[in-house]
């Protein structure tokens, strides 16, 4: 029997050559887990193929959540209640609240109880879509609490049909053991955590939150030192609350994307176009903390930097399992169209993951990795709330079972 | 074998006796179609029963959308493309589009077409846990085409396991055959369109849209005096986009809802509260609109009026194929409590359809519909975004499938 596929009856929203693109009555071939040729149906080359027909759906590339943290213990929905009942984010960790609760649970749970939580996360986001996803550390602070977190994301990869790319965030926040001492905390994770963890192969790239309540454009400078001495590409959590610098240190050392963004200016903009930088965006945390500073969108369309999307995926800020509903959310809250909507969880995710020679859009060479959606327009992904729009999901050339 | 049903390990968030309450270590006796016992495990009465085992699962009862316009021919996607960027809705209507583009494919659609696109949206929010839902009319908008919306209504519940509740709301807007002769179309319904369609069964409750682009308090008036003389319950579209007055025209009718009432005041409120009438809260149409007046939650609490939520479910301004996703936009944009928002989910939006006899709690004497969410605590259902949570819904005492 062929290892050639072939999905036919489809349009195809390909994003193919860096932008937005459509295929009318397409067809896909596969020859094991990468695409062969995609084109018109009545140009389809001839030879043998296990046909499917996809029924009049329309395509897209597997959609990508190039920003989460979904490996973690516990939830934090009682959080959630003391908000709307008011309470301020300085109350609500002082009564030990806030990402040092999931610390907690994270480092007193088992590594198959946190494997447990992160595949029922991950699947909800793989049946709305997903097929490729990042996964941060930064609830582990320490190293085997940090090597754990990694060790299960590498595990998602190997259970479920989806590219598991890792972070290690361990500059997420200062540890209880480092009270009052980010400086020195800094200092052992450049010299002895992230080290330890590159060496066991768990880091594809290294994260850290630049902001008042966590770590300084400063310091951020001396981690990343530390992560190029390793060869590990970087990124940031930038610009989310205030205006500190982190994006134009993001910027200086070309980091695959700076993300949030909703306080950088025109100069920050400017500096991530230079640097080739991917902007990624997060409506999920804006909505919730009910902010309203947007990310400089106008600006970031002026300057040509690609805007990815992301979940966020994370207990306190963002509890969201669907990566579609993003795109609803940064079409209705930070004013994108459902065009470059599609493009950031696909094309730019991959290019914010460091995964764009593979993944992202569908070319000939790239990995077979789509969705067949039940819809008429590929806008319908931003315009329904809700809802699950897969008909088929494909992963490196093979169908994945829904459940 | 015996027809008694009992469900056992779990939780329940009861909403007996008219508020949130919650019951540990629950056990729930279905004998056919109703509940005939509820309380604590170690309780259960003896007794021949079929168990099941639910694994610790949180139980609420079915959730019921107690307003939507799910009916429909046509998508507006591209409409909604328009919006973002920057198309105001008179250019839309300029352009052909609107509750008129609906209208028109509505009314082109057969009875079938119509059915299969309601089938599909109503599976989408059965499998997020609805068991009981609302139709509304209102895009036919003359005899031919308000029937045929509503027998696609009663259709529903007799294809889905579901309990639906049909709405006529000719008086949605004014049909292009009756443009500025808003007074001769509502005579027009009053005396023709109404009646028959109330003689065929077709009409539970019959409503209207209250606004200045639709009907004024006066043409409301009139179409509930003749509602009234068949016999029919009211509800309103009322004080949506400004503070026509609609409110007050609902309470004096003692209608069972008055729904979006952004607008609403203190005078308004007070008369809801008088008349025993539900507040239907609508955060999707918020929220896509991008409005900043909120709906009067304080006013609605200190008068004790019941505040139900629902998803509004339209092509136009609420594409939502999610109640629970109504959940948390209801807390993070109206400041609802997680226990506010899952009463409106239930309790006060059984009563909303004058459906609280039979629906909306777990008490004996009512029907066993309820669903077993994977959750560890209630407010999980308003604090996750997106995802499928349900793990078996029950209706009528038996389970749903759920795909
Ligand atoms: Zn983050
Ligand atoms: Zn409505």
């Amino acid at each position: 029997m062929t290892d050639t596929r072939c999905w036919f009856h489809c349009h195809a929203a390909t994003m193919k050559g860096g932008h937005y693109s459509v295929i009318e009555d397409a067809a896909i071939l596969a020859r094991g887990e990468r695409i062969a040729w995609i084109g018109p149906r009545d140009a389809l080359p001839p030879g043998d193929c296990q046909a499917v027909d996809l029924g009049g759906a329309w395509v897209t590339p597997g959609l990508i959540d190039c920003h989460t943290h979904l490996v973690f213990a516990g939830e934090r929905s009682a959080e959630f209640e003391l908000r709307l009942e008011g309470a301020s984010y300085a109350e609500i960790a002082a009564h030990g609240g806030g990402i040092l609760s999931t610390l907690r649970a994270t480092r007193a749970a088992s590594e198959e109880q946190l494997l447990d939580g992160a595949l029922r996360r991950a699947r909800q986001l793989l049946r709305d879509g997903v097929t490729c996803l990042e996964v941060k550390s930064g609830y582990g602070l320490d190293l085997p609490g940090e090597r754990k977190q990694l060790r299960v994301a590498r595990q998602l990869a190997e259970r479920l049909p989806l590219t598991v790319r890792t972070t290690c965030l361990a500059a997420h926040a200062v540890p209880p053991e480092y009270a009052g001492r980010a400086d020195a905390y800094i200092e052992h994770v450049c010299a002895e955590l992230l080290p330890a963890l590159a060496d066991e192969g768990l880091v594809d790239a290294v994260d850290a939150y630049c902001e008042h309540l966590a770590f300084s454009p400063e310091q951020v400078e001396r981690l990343f030192r530390a992560a190029e001495a390793l060869g590990l590409p970087v990124k940031l959590h930038a610009e989310q609350l205030s205006a500190l610098g982190g994006t134009r240190v993001a910027a200086r050392h070309r980091a695959l994307s700076a993300d949030h963004l909703e306080y950088a200016g025109e100069a920050d903009v400017a500096a991530l176009a230079k640097a080739g930088t991917v902007a990624v965006l997060l409506p999920a945390a804006f909505y919730l903390l009910d902010e309203s500073r947007r990310p400089p969108v106008e600006a970031l369309r002026r300057h040509a930097v690609p805007m990815a999307l992301a979940s966020d995926l994370n207990p306190g800020t963002a509890p969201v399992l669907s990566l579609r509903l993003m795109l609803a959310m940064a079409c209705t809250s930070f004013g994108l169209t459902a065009e470059e909507a599609l493009a950031g969880v696909t094309l730019h995710a991959a290019r914010a993951l460091g995964l764009a020679d593979d993944h992202g859009s569908l070319e000939p060479g790239k990995y077979a990795d789509f969705v067949a959606w039940d819809i008429h327009r590929p806008a319908e992904l931003a315009y329904w709330l809700g809802g699950e729009l897969s008909r088929r999901i494909v992963f490196h050339g093979k169908e994945v079972s829904h459940g």
